[in-house]
């Protein structure tokens, strides 16, 4: 695990007509701020990143599909500094909320069979000053997506 | 239109590895407070309802499939008591930001093939003493699902 990442349970309720599926609450131990939410729609065995985030934290949560998350610790006075993690979320058993705290590394790959839907709600606005870009293959970050 | 209910648009990015669906913003004329998120799943054909909120404000918005809200507004000083306000959407041409008032009546039916996700935030936390809900056969709001 690294240090400051979070997963977190969300409360389901299904029934005949569908469910209520809960995503993040203001008194959760999660949230900080509302900045904006999102959702990235990731195609059949698609990987969007690498993201790194300056100041941004992330609510991850995945209301359709799987998705495989690889997070990177790379900070520098991190106790967890050069270790991976690696998450699945989907809508079902793994209906989860994962908090990734500024400055951690993250990838994440569509890996059911249809695209996935990933929701995002972060403490800011939407800044590309903010964050950096890195190519899956890049070979700063040791892992390999292949 | 009902007196305060706002549609928006959203902003959307497309390409070959999926999309980004741009949701509610904190800088947003809709965004109030956070309160919580939360995903309603719609099985085709099922519509949900009726619902109004004493407090709640809701931001409405369809990632996946397409929903028909009917809005219904019984506020004794509204300048449009006693009307209906039929709205669509759906994650391709209406991929839009939808916001119900308190105190406005709202049902909601799953009109795609397949189930629907309807995304919410709301301004406050859930509150079963904030809300009331009426069966979709109600006399009290004249209006025929059927």
């Amino acid at each position: 695990m690294i240090d400051g990442v979070k997963i977190s349970e969300l409360s389901k309720f299904i029934d005949n007509r569908g469910a209520v599926l809960k995503y993040l609450r203001c008194d959760s131990s999660s949230f900080n701020s509302f900045g904006e939410a999102y959702f990235s729609i990731i195609n059949a065995g698609i990987t969007k990143g690498w993201k790194f985030h300056k100041l941004a934290n992330q609510n991850f949560t995945v209301p359709f599909g799987k998705v495989k998350f690889i997070l990177y610790d790379d900070r520098e006075h991190s106790k967890t500094r050069g270790e991976f993690q690696e998450i699945i979320l989907d809508n079902l058993e793994n209906y989860k909320l994962l908090s990734v705290p500024s400055k951690i590394w993250y990838s994440f790959k569509c890996i059911s069979k249809d695209f996935s839907i990933l929701a995002n709600i972060t403490d800011i606005l939407h800044d590309p000053d903010e964050s950096i870009n890195l190519d899956l293959s890049t070979k700063e970050i040791p892992y390999d997506w292949q």
